[in-house]
């Protein structure tokens, strides 16, 4: 297992995940009205709120997970002085040893792709959500770039079927053919990162995969085996342990190549602190964290043999 | 016709397009490599040498064209410096008149999409390009915070047949089912456009369709009769008048009526200047939005009574 700076995405957030012992990400989604009222009352200037928030947590979460993955939206609401939160938010993670993946799910042509990447290998990103509906070729700039991705390919919002399992002419009869525009994506991902594969299979081209879609979960596995799957919808939104347990890598139980990222952002930023004195909040947050890791950890130790 | 600061964003567009009397919109795409030398020799910051281009090109352009579309990938890869030279950039097009369409081409579910719309009203953009893959309610929240969009559905660049040319189940011997991902887009563009009607039937929910994709542009005319056709590819890509005059909305003469916007970037931004002085580039630039709108208001002329 390497990690130099030089190591390809895929291996070191294999090494960052190892390090933690659970493939978990804590989601930075900084809302103002929820920050807690000791942040709030200190800075009274929205983005310095919104970062300072995220330099706590980062410090509370810092010890028991590898990842976290900041909003990309909820810094830009607040415009430049937002983007500036969003770049200290990054440069503080990295500083951490945390990995960084941004959620921005951009998706553009060319030259503007090429800016994205550029603009998101500045603020400091190991990696990048990416919307791939402009076509699978649209990805490649921000993996020259030297960022892993991860492939919009099943959302965990109930209206993502209304795209997303749309069901494609040809598949009749053809087992091996995409039945979902979800699977037809999830081909695309597959075909792209053969390319970039780092130690024992993972790739640098990941896939978006909710938690809530455990249903296509299982069959995007099979599409997608060298995929790391980042996956939204657990907990809060009803994504269970055994929607998880339908998405690991068949015989890979370690964190860093179960080939699954399982992500959490409200539950750990705000959790119920009704016993906590209001100071306390970094104390919540680092229980939460760590209470999540946990309980991802163990379905990796329950599902040693996949069925 | 109304035009007042109440009015919806698909009345403002007609109004701008009809003083303009040509269905033109210049893109703001400030690449430094490419800015002219003047710029780039009084200003050594990045950020502000595009925000010093754009303001520029806005003052050269706008007794030309209506509306201009900046690239926000471009302003984005110099950061937050590079986020503030997007604002200043808004606020003068503003204050020239123009109507300013985000191409930010976002796409969140729920909180963030609010985050979203709410960056890009902060902005003060009056519509922005958005991504619906996640599902077409997605797209709600910026109508709610009173910004048109722009839907990707079809688009310029040739990879995008590999998503949005997939042919769905279910269209053999029903012509009105959508044959392919594209189709599916419009019609749910089409379908959510309808609680967004302005005057004569434009919708507040527009389509970005390529100009390179003509054969595919009528029978999406066909599907988004309301929609406001955002046309890229007209011209450098390869996109025709005859292409352009199939996305038209039948019997609609009149710029701000007849259905689409299309867009120039590179032809306008960095006009060849051989026989101009470097310190000319802004009447260069002006000569090209003047030959650009005169070049698309003649389809208009020449298409009264469309077949």
């Amino acid at each position: 297992m390497t990690e130099t700076k030089d190591a390809r995405f895929a291996d070191r957030l294999a090494a960052a995940l190892d390090r933690s012992g659970s493939p978990v990400c804590v989601g930075l989604d900084p809302v103002l009205e929820r920050l807690p009222d000791a942040v709030r009352t200190e800075h009274t200037d929205p983005a310095r709120a919104i970062e300072a928030f995220c330099r706590g947590v980062i410090d509370a979460v810092a010890d028991h997970v590898g990842v976290v993955k900041p909003q990309s939206a909820c810094f830009e609401r607040f415009g430049s002085a937002g983007v500036r939160a969003l770049e200290a938010t990054c440069a503080h993670a990295r500083s951490r040893g945390l990995v960084v993946i941004l959620d921005a799910k951009r998706g553009d042509i060319g030259v503007s792709a090429q800016h994205y990447a550029a603009a998101a290998t500045g603020m400091g990103a190991d990696a990048i959500t990416v919307n791939a509906y402009l076509g699978p070729l649209t990805i490649e700039p921000y993996l020259d770039a030297g960022l892993g991705v991860f492939v919009l390919v099943r959302t965990s919002n109930p209206d993502s079927d209304a795209v997303q399992s749309v069901p494609l002419a040809g598949a009749e009869g053809d087992d091996s053919a995409a039945r979902t525009v979800a699977e037809m994506m999830a081909t695309h991902v597959h075909t792209l990162g053969l390319a970039r594969l780092g130690d024992v299979g993972r790739s640098d081209v990941g896939a978006v995969v909710g938690a809530t879609k455990a249903a296509d979960g299982k069959r995007l596995r099979e599409r997608m085996p060298d995929q790391v799957f980042l996956i939204p919808g657990y907990g809060a939104q009803g994504g269970s342990a055994e929607d998880v347990r339908a998405m690991l890598r068949p015989g890979r139980a370690a964190a860093g190549a179960c080939g699954v990222v399982v992500n959490a952002s409200r539950s750990v930023l705000y959790p119920a602190t009704e016993t906590a004195q209001p100071s306390d909040w970094h104390h919540a947050v680092a229980a939460a964290a760590r209470a999540f890791a946990t309980d991802v950890g163990s379905i990796l130790k329950t599902s040693k043999t996949p069925s």
